[in-house]
């Protein structure tokens, strides 16, 4: 079954009023302050047999804080479901476990431990909880509303290509194993944004998502979206180039609507605008793009 | 690594007040009245291959909400991680998963789903949050309080035996395939309670962990076990079959402690008593018994 069947299925469902329609990548608990997400990650699907366990718990973590993000909330815990397995993996998961709770100020709340047969892969889960959140939600971009992105996009996606073994700057594979959740962006933006959602399966993807969950149509500038020094140096900086950052995925940054008139307070990118109508429209420096066959990652 | 030496490790990262340093089987959330927990069933360890989409679905429900259960709260909500596979698996999953959700009165809060390798085993992870809870700890029996379970004890450990393809009646593997957990019992109990646990590793294990929690000895009779009919019809009375029952888990019944002088308004048969001291000490009818080498399910 695909994704968007089983999701259809669900809905029919007895569904949490919180659970927005299973529309949102995190839900808001009723009655109490704090949204929840949660997120798989599965070895030889979402990592590399070959990444470091201190890599895989970096970014199991810092995935789903991602999303806590994305609601402009502050972390209040994780939960860790984990299968055992030899000492090595599970004591460098555990020192990278450490290190992203650390970096990102939370803590273990609890979890589950199982044992899975031999030989089968890893599968991962995170329960993470934000407290203290307007959450602004996914589909609240008004008509004219500008679209923005924290950070630069691509780096992750290039960074992928280089984990696999192509040659290029360490700094890009760095960013596709240890993504920064912008937690404090989040915080100060929840505040003045209309939409706010993370960058996980591609920047135009997202935006499309955004622009259809808000009902209006989105119109954004290829030539406006922020590449690295590393990725110009990597992949160069032609139309080709930002096509594959704009659809690439794990960027982990975070895009958002908000009045025309305002200048969000964090490093951030204007890329374009929400409008009356539906659907994503590309432009390049004024020239209208046909869209890619593909928008980014869709499950 | 052993789930033990793991949670030792756990313990040594930054560990939220809530996790209660990971000794019990829930997290109660700080500043909000929720209660949170998680389990992962995986195919091959916690159900068998052959065991129905349907009931696999209810086992993955109802073992969390025994959870919330043991915690005297009402259920309010499930997350799911559920990978997705062929669509008569799928569907019938969904069916199970309406199923219980219904019997159980609580409803689908959002989740996460995953494409896991060609031949990898089925993990699934149900996450459950009970609110309105006064949350009787584990570790909260008094000296001479007397210790009691809900229903009857050992019907899945034969369950799991005809399940299997031993000779026995259906209703015994009906609750090892499907229990219930004990919702009603647990909210009632939770107020007048001192420490309270759902039963799932085994009653002996179990009682030996309340016991250590609340840093007492625990004085059970093997006599006083509630068995149930189909169970005598299945197992016997003699004492192998008490030990069995009271060794098998998978019974997802309510196990506490209250005032010696205060009989619970639920179905609940008394075991025994807490003393002063630490350890369990078995008996048959008042003659000591020395205790089996297994006591339950030690992950």
């Amino acid at each position: 079954m695909t994704e968007t069947d089983f999701l259809t299925a669900l809905r029919a469902l007895p569904l949490h009023p919180a659970a927005r329609g299973l529309r949102d990548d995190t839900a808001r608990l009723l009655h109490v302050p704090l949204v929840v997400t949660t997120d798989t990650l599965v070895e030889g699907v979402h990592f590399l047999s070959d990444d470091t366990p201190q890599d895989v718990a970096w970014k199991l973590v810092a995935t789903n804080l991602s999303d806590i993000a994305g609601k402009g909330a502050k972390p209040d815990g994780i939960l860790l479901n984990y299968p055992l397995s030899d000492d090595g993996w599970d004591r460098a998961f555990l020192a990278g476990l450490a290190e992203v709770l650390t970096a990102c100020g939370t803590s273990l709340l609890g979890g589950d431990t199982v044992t899975l047969p031999k030989g089968a892969p890893r599968v991962l889960t995170v329960t993470a909880f934000g407290c203290d959140t307007p959450a602004p939600p996914r589909g609240g971009a008004g008509e004219n509303d500008a679209l923005w992105v924290t950070g630069t996009i691509g780096d992750a996606g290039a960074g992928l290509a280089i984990a696999q073994g192509a040659d290029g700057p360490p700094e890009l594979a760095a960013r596709y194993r240890r993504p920064t959740p912008r937690l404090a962006e989040g915080r100060v933006l929840s505040r003045i944004a209309h939409a706010m959602m993370d960058v996980s399966d591609g920047l135009l993807i997202d935006a499309a998502r955004m622009g259809e969950a808000s009902s209006l149509a989105v119109h954004l500038d290829l030539a406006a979206v922020p590449l690295s020094a590393p990725y110009r140096a990597f992949a160069g900086d032609d139309r080709a180039a930002r096509l594959a950052a704009a659809t690439a995925g794990d960027d982990y940054e975070l895009l958002f609507a908000m009045p025309a008139n305002v200048v969000p307070p964090v490093v951030a990118t204007r890329l374009g605008r929400f409008a009356r109508g539906s659907g994503l429209y590309l432009h390049d420096a004024g020239e209208p793009l046909p869209l890619p066959a593909r928008l980014g990652f869709d499950h």
